[in-house]
């Protein structure tokens, strides 16, 4: 049994991920564990070098939503691999920028890729490993983009068409209320009722343990 | 229905892969037909470079064989879409250094990865794709990796141990056994009889369509 948590931040382009991560780093931290962060895709060598696969425009080629969906999972196996897994089994707390919820979210709902499509990868790669809890920061997509887009050039995904992002949004939605780890954050508040939504969720995890 | 045929050369690291492609390009073109000649990993700018992830060696960062698999079929999704279907539909003929089957012999045979892991990304990325004729070039490990040696350094996956490579012959030749549009060529014999029987096989092939 791994000693230490691992813990998800998921959510649209612009609802604040960044934000909460840093206040859940501070209160692992507080809480005396040392914390171990990832983003997905990404967080080894060679999960870069795929994140830049999948994140590039490729011009006149046409990437596949299988190839695109093959890579997410491709990084996801060398992440999980080589840094979650060990840094849990050490007693660290992993604190994750983005994990399987995104593809199941994106690819699944965004780009209505079948559940019999993605079932078998999640299988292939996690072998049923899942986040102690995930914290899914909600917002309506077009409060995320403008907020995202405020931040710079948007990349190919987030290029997307609105309706992809509302798919995405409703696809997320759909697996927090299936996930018992999960809880929705309404990410649409003030920016401090967000924080304390942040914080209590966090302290109730804490005290089930 | 694909107007063009669809020809796969398969075979251990010194098989001589080359050298038979080259005399079936020869053979279709003198047939009449236009050839795109592909290899796999690779073949478009996205698969290139996931070629690349798959074939550096990674130092620190333990390649899964997970990982290893889903960029395989990642690559081959890209190239099928972008090049092979297309070529094929436009009446050319394709003529493929490496293709499923290698996916199959080497991560299925070489890493004994289960058919419950290899056949739904078979399933997900081809949809019941399959090559007209695959010429499957029969070597002993022994043979062909020092045929392969003299050539100069070998890769990462070409440096594994000898049991991987009878594996992945075995493999090789169960498959074969299977599939009615594969003939295997005894590629250990003196190479003028080697170039004998695949022109043989290309042509029973062609009498045949």
């Amino acid at each position: 049994m791994p000693k230490g948590k691992f813990i998800v931040i998921e959510g649209l382009e612009g609802a604040g991920k960044s934000s909460a991560i840093a206040l859940i780093k501070s209160a692992i931290e507080h809480a005396g564990h040392q914390v171990v962060s990832t983003r997905e895709p990404g967080g080894t060598p060679m999960a870069e070098a795929i994140r830049e696969c999948v994140k590039k425009d490729w011009q006149d080629e046409q990437v596949t939503t299988e190839a695109e969906l093959l890579l997410m999972y491709a990084a996801r196996a060398q992440l999980v691999a080589n840094v979650i897994k060990p840094a849990l089994n050490s007693g660290c707390w992993v604190l994750a920028d983005r994990h399987d919820m995104s593809s199941r979210a994106y690819q699944g709902g965004g780009r209505q890729v079948p559940d019999s499509m993605i079932e078998p990868l999640r299988e292939i790669t996690l072998h049923g490993f899942h986040p102690d809890l995930t914290l899914y920061l909600d917002v309506e997509p077009e409060v995320g983009l403008a907020r995202a887009r405020g931040r710079g050039e948007l990349d190919r995904i987030e290029q997307a068409d609105i309706s992809f992002f509302h798919r995405t949004r409703e696809k997320y939605l759909r697996l927090c209320a299936d996930d018992s780890n999960a809880v929705v954050i309404n990410a649409m508040q003030d920016m401090d009722k967000v924080q304390q939504d942040i914080v209590s969720a966090f302290a109730r995890f804490m005290g089930q343990q």
